[in-house]
């Protein structure tokens, strides 16, 4: 991408609007823009990141062998109705009656729809399990928006959810999708430690809440450092193995994590001292299992193997993806701007030009960027006619994991300035180095 | 993906409430369920077709140059107050109050919501031309819906828009788009012929239809035979190439092609009778040049390079990529389903045991799966206990472009039988060349 053919509306200020630092950020590195309360435009950087965040979702999903789909935003009351909701559901529901006086409504979740779905198409024992999930844009009427995308009406969400023959089945499906949730957010380069919920909606302990460390978090939590070591990425657990869940889920129970509402003195203080972890957070994404909530008041049923019927149990799993977006921000910046985590930056590297009236200057920089595209490498290269020093801030605020800098004088010398955001180092190297370094 | 753990829901009767071909094979097949009237819910083959769709015609509005973005699907009144739309708008426009009693809409289209961003972020005339495209989800809610996806009320659009400094640059623009339409038609395997539209909002000749050619289309079409020879993907005029593109707009300007609202019988004579092509068809996007239509009712304007104000000419440019699904299915099917044409197909490769009780063949049917998977060639594999004739159906309802099907006789000599969807050809050959053939 040439920033100079790009549309990246950067603000030198901090919009007085705005009150965390994400969502700062987010408008003055040209991210969103708001168009109405809680409802923004992605803005082409912005956009990228999502898609980025998205695909990563999607990715372990599927990975985790759940399948995607898509449901429509706009649902139909008298499908609420059935579950008894739509009544029970308060003024954050955005309620719409179309030309025909129907009554419609803007989704804010899914289950009611899928269930019907569902109980129109699954005839047998032999269709189950099923994991569906879908990445669709909800819409939910805060009172009081505010935060940007961190609390904003109009939002995207992933949301599963699970069908199975009884409880140990969707027990298993709930510790697949908690391996995915753990796969996911370690993906994209931010902590996320997941904290029984204080109470499911039919208690038990299968309702787990994962919370990003941020400092600007919204809730206290207190965690063991063990959550900062285990790779779950790279583990060898396979989705299928239930033993192997099954002890994944003692590991994650045994271990301790809490928000202030669940938080347990008298084992808090069980633990070493050196071992805990306190700190602010932000939750990112929620699992549920519910059972037969939705099954048994709408009148899903299987054939079971007997041939008599049976109400599947299920369970729902979502992840605020837009709300990511403010969220990884808030966990990784500096007075500076964002800093990427290269999973999700807009692009790999940022390629600067200090003069642009320099020939030399230009000319590196030009096969410098054409090298790193036919490398595959994502590059955003900033060939505008600016002060060089205005540029680099702009690169400081957008955040990208790698810069290089072509100045008159290196370039002169045969070497350019490349430097890694997050660290803030800068070493002097030739063009040749600097791009085996990118493309490695 | 393996039939036995996907979520594929086939019909064997047409569904009595649908009227059109398409419709009917899209509940048949298991792409999409009606959740409420002319809204839909894409199951995952569906949502795999229309993502490749999407992904097609992204690709294209970015080689030609476009920057994606997405705007939300809620808008505020105000907005479209501005233009003077709101009011002009009739009752297809889905109005909206929201929980303080605030007039918002779901958008039908964008030109007031970017129109309003540009304003707002674009200063000099050194930041223009630009063209920016999302691909979002739209709302129109119709009187009587009907024909499924083809006239739903949400559905999938991706709309670009242009801003230009003055004409001559938005009809490079226009051109620009024209061609990425062509090939992105031309890339989804369908026959799609420009049509100057009856007239254009502000008249002239920049307004133009795309008409997929259908057998059950909805309006008569003319057009030369020209139309059918042109191979706008491969060729090699690069977008930026002002005389080039210039030149292709008189080619198609200057071929015959019209709906008969617009058809010309003494031009039509003037073609040789060989050459005169008539037919049914489908509009599957439509690009208009407006000029200063929003942006002077709205008061975008950049400074000019002599310092004065600017008022930008818009185009906008929109592809129906929900009802391009329907529209292939009118161009490619026969009495046993659907035809995907390979670029849009949800998978490539169906692989079916004809016995799933007959362990040899099952053997050779998962050797085989997992080497297409290993190349990376997208594959459902029909691993289900059922009657191999009632897969086969499916295979052929579905449309996948090639089946494999592995029978206990032919496993016993070693070999497998390769069908080709749309000419029903099939071939006797051995599990490795059956591999060669499909992973070439």
């Amino acid at each position: 991408m040439r920033v100079s053919r790009y549309f990246l509306p950067v603000l030198k200020e901090s919009p007085s609007d705005a009150q965390i630092v994400s969502h700062k950020l987010m408008l003055r590195a040209g991210l969103v823009r708001q168009t109405a309360a809680g409802i923004y435009a992605w803005l082409p950087i912005g956009y990228r990141v999502l898609q980025k965040i998205e695909q990563i979702v999607r990715e372990e999903q599927d990975r985790a062998g759940a399948i995607e789909m898509l449901m429509p935003t706009i649902q139909a009351a008298d499908l609420w109705r059935e579950s008894g909701r739509y009544d029970a559901y308060g003024p954050e529901m955005l309620r719409i009656r179309d030309r025909h006086d129907r009554e419609m409504l803007y989704g804010p979740t899914n289950e009611e729809m899928l269930t019907a779905i569902v109980r129109d198409e699954l005839k047998s024992y032999r269709e189950l399990p099923r994991t569906l999930y879908h990445i669709q844009w909800k819409f939910r009427d805060e009172v009081r928006p505010r935060f940007g995308v961190m609390r904003g009406r109009e939002f995207l969400m992933k949301d599963a959810y699970s069908f199975d023959l009884d409880e140990a089945g969707a027990r298993q499906s709930y510790y697949t999708q908690l391996l995915a949730y753990l796969r996911t957010f370690q993906r994209m380069g931010i902590q996320a430690v997941p904290m029984k919920a204080a109470s499911g909606p039919i208690g038990g302990d299968l309702s787990h809440e994962f919370i990003v460390l941020a400092p600007t978090g919204e809730s206290e939590v207190f965690y063991d450092a063990a959550f900062e070591e285990f790779d779950w990425q790279q583990s060898d657990l396979q989705y299928g193995d239930a033993e192997g869940l099954q002890k994944l889920f003692d590991q994650v129970s045994s271990t301790y994590s809490a928000t202030d509402e669940t938080h347990d003195e008298s084992r808090w203080a069980t633990i070493a001292k050196d071992r805990q972890r306190t700190g602010r957070g932000i939750e990112v994404g929620h699992i549920f299992y519910f059972g037969d909530k939705y099954s048994a008041a709408m009148g899903l049923k299987v054939s079971g193997q007997d041939g008599k019927p049976v109400t599947p149990m299920m369970g729902s799993y979502g992840v605020g993806v837009s709300r990511l977006v403010g969220a990884i921000i808030e966990a990784s910046h500096d007075d500076a701007g964002i800093i990427w985590p290269e999973s999700v930056a807009p692009w790999k590297v940022g390629v600067v030009t200090m003069r642009q009236d320099d020939d030399a200057s230009v000319a590196a920089a030009e096969e410098l960027y054409g090298n790193l595209q036919l490398a595959g490498v994502e590059t955003a290269y900033d060939d505008r006619d600016e002060r060089g020093g205005a540029k680099l801030a702009t690169m400081d605020l957008i955040g990208l994991p790698w810069q290089v800098i072509v100045g008159p004088r290196g370039v002169a010398g045969g070497t350019v300035e490349l430097k890694r955001r997050s660290s803030g180092e800068r070493h002097e190297l030739s063009v040749e180095s600097a791009l085996a370094r990118l493309t490695e």
